[in-house]
């Protein structure tokens, strides 16, 4: 992907005149057209340029998300749903202006079911909140993307993170939502029942659609019981591909591991220093485990019978709460831990999901890769999933070293989808992965257009996202 | 739904006639057009009339298939897909002729994947064929619908079964699919990785979809490893709610269940008869507990707690796989059991499924409903996702019996949704339950018109199936 593929979107000057008219008549102080809250909306974590909207709304409910639609859909105007601006693709960006949907007022908890561990919130609510409202329950809600996402942005980008490989993503994990369409009618995908057969799975359709599809004003979400206990710790190993050979015995023996991430020799350099932990330098395994007492005990000792039958060890582990979340304190901190290794720079990652019978030599291609281009580029991942991400330094103001980055991109994206992979396992394709989509779904990138031709016709949905030009 | 509501679909008998011709011509032996095999491949083991095509085609390849939807395209004739025809809701039927595509001939298994836990198939193979391949892998194929059903019409109908509460759907079970779309061309919705961010979900969206968006020719399923050891037994509960309370606490505390099957007071009369096992005449579950020895033996040890405290009891649990094997059997053969009931009788299936915390509400009123209206209909049912099946033994040559059925069922179908659950659990719309996909899904329907109309715009797949008229 260079920056020169993004999609251009064309600018409809008169009718963006014409609603921030309307929505400034119709929200007074909830719709904002200042210059920093615009740019602030449009903000991305990555080097995409910001591409700022002309406007921000601030609804309160389904009913007022249905009058910003319809009065886009008018005048043709661009609507982008934003949650809070942690993405990484420039899926908040508004390439063509128009209007940024921002969900913020809209974080009431509609409802918790505990007996059907499930809950209905509305999409403003982060995860985090989530889960402190639920604490009493004895519920969790697990999904886990580093991040204190809101739930609307991480249904809308099919985010999952450490502990999908229990848990699953948000494809599992959102039972049905209420999406504004384009025309600005409310549709709700489904009702409460764990399963359905009945017609088509719209939940899922718009689920990972970036808001191109429809904007998220309600969700229903599985939620799963706290366990009993949690046990967790890191396992050296000698090399990637043992580490590797450990995650696919673990997965295959059918053992429920929680959590297991892979973190690098160079990336364990950055959070020993980092994390004053005294870690050894060499690849590990991060492995959390979730069940009863006994259970959680069994499945430590059976992974550390594996780890040692693959040459890793010795396996530390522990029940004991505040040790194991110094150790994930550590895993979280990654990023950060990362960025001391080039004071500085600033870091884009990548976010490649292989088979994980092909992960050991995914990894090892790309950290051959980025010794040959001299990149620096510690490597984490969540190895249960196939899932990794590099996080490569650079100096954002320097063009060649960003066209370097671009071509490491782009051949990591490649070789992933080479061994029956996906570019982005969890992150999404917002605006920086589009270029990708042909490669990977071939005329399954027609069928999406025509899908999105006939629910937004007119385009007004987050355009320029998702799909390539 | 009445037989009335069966959406006619006008026969184009020139273009049936071209069609006919060309497949002919082509095919040769392998297109058939004798009646015998063209009311075998309507034949719906409900009391919906067999609406024959005019033709069956048994193509060997994803490029045949593709040959005989482009002719079928370009002469406007229906195409519908067939699996081994065990569904239920008239999902075979061709109420305006057409060409049956028998997938019968592809029936290989194109890999196994064992590191990656998955397996790609032509859709044809049958869920035991796969489990017998698979013998000698430690793998197994999880989904269990009951009947020996091809894997591609799995799919298409979103099936599921006794231990969907453990392993999940064919939702969750199909990683990636090829399907040949209306226009003939064939598209693959994903690739290996367990995860994507990539774009829209096209393999949820035609899981489910009833061959009325494409028609399957491969999949790519997820596969457990076959667990170390196996519990489980019968547990006899006073009422229907104290069994039903029993599931709900089971699930809470995040006990693994692999199957909790509900099985009401007639239906235990009956299976007690027909299997010759001492079984109490009370509501029962059924469960099986998958794990490790000291796991399943935990499991099943915290759930016969949990039974006692809602006044059930004795549970009698066993891990010697010929005493497990004797039970399941009879749970198995609940539909054959039934039939004793009222010798001569048809059954005629229902499959509501709600929120387990209605659960036992739901059941309660129908069991009442069924005692008012004097119908012989045991129940059993998927407890742990809410999923329970009535089957109804009535006279199909009566048409007062008959409306009286369709009375009970449509109140029960109602009763579901208003109870924030849906009309169809796992057998899926087809003919059937058309009727209340609006009262289901509102709007929603448009919004699955827009997209049928969008990738099947001259409406050649499957028609007269799954949308309301």
């Amino acid at each position: 992907m260079a920056l020169s593929d993004l999609r251009p979107v064309e600018r409809n000057e008169e009718g963006i005149a014409a609603v921030l008219g309307i929505l400034k008549q119709r929200f007074g102080e909830r719709f904002q057209t200042g210059q920093a809250i615009r740019e602030q909306h449009a903000h991305t974590t990555t080097y995409l340029p910001t591409q700022p909207p002309d406007g921000v709304a601030f609804p309160e409910s389904t009913a007022e998300v249905q009058e910003i639609v319809r009065a886009c859909a008018a005048h043709r105007v661009p609507v982008i749903a934003f949650g809070v601006g942690s993405s990484l693709e420039g899926h908040v960006n508004a390439p063509g202006g128009g209007i940024s949907v921002d969900t913020s007022r809209m974080n009431r908890i509609l409802a918790v079911n505990a007996e059907d561990l499930d809950c209905t919130v509305e999409p403003g609510v982060t995860r985090e909140e989530l889960n402190t409202y639920l604490r009493d329950t004895g519920l969790f809600f697990p999904i886990d993307p580093g991040a204190n996402a809101s739930l609307g942005g991480m249904a809308a980008t099919r985010a999952s993170g450490t502990n999908a490989v229990r848990y699953g993503t948000m494809r599992e994990a959102v039972l049905s939502l209420t999406a504004v369409m384009a025309d600005g009618e409310a549709v709700t995908t489904g009702k409460r029942a764990k399963k359905s057969a009945a017609g088509y799975d719209l939940t899922r359709l718009i689920v990972g659609s970036e808001g191109t599809l429809g904007i998220i004003t309600a969700l229903t979400l599985r939620l799963q019981g706290i366990p009993q206990a949690i046990s967790g710790g890191v396992c050296p190993f000698p090399t990637l591909e043992a580490a590797s050979q450990a995650v696919i015995a673990t997965i295959q023996m059918g053992i429920p591991v929680a959590r297991i991430e892979l973190v690098n020799a160079l990336q364990m350099r950055a959070m020993k220093t980092y994390s004053k932990l005294d870690f050894p330098e060499s690849p590990c395994l991060f492995v959390e485990f979730h069940g009863s007492d006994a259970g959680v005990a069994e499945q430590a000792e059976t992974f550390g019978m594996i780890a040692e039958e693959n040459g890793g060890g010795p396996f530390l582990w522990t029940s004991v709460a505040e040790e194991r979340s110094k150790l994930w304190k550590a895993r979280h901190d990654a990023y950060w831990a990362s960025l001391t290794l080039r004071p500085g720079a600033k870091g884009l990652s990548t976010d490649v999901c292989v088979p994980i019978s092909r992960l050991a030599e995914c990894v090892a291609e790309t950290e051959a890769d980025i010794a040959e281009m001299g990149l620096i580029a510690p490597i984490v991942g969540h190895a249960g999933d196939g899932n990794f991400h590099t996080l490569c330094l650079m100096d954002p103001d320097d063009p060649a070293e960003i066209a370097k980055v671009e071509t490491f991109v782009a051949r990591l994206n490649e070789r992933a989808i080479r061994m029956d992979g996906t570019c982005t396992g969890e992150h999404g394709i917002g605006q920086g992965k589009a270029g990708f989509m042909r490669a990977e779904h071939g005329h399954g990138v027609d069928v999406m257009r025509q899908i999105k031709q006939a629910l937004d016709p007119l385009g007004i949905l987050n355009p320029g996202k998702t799909l390539p030009a």
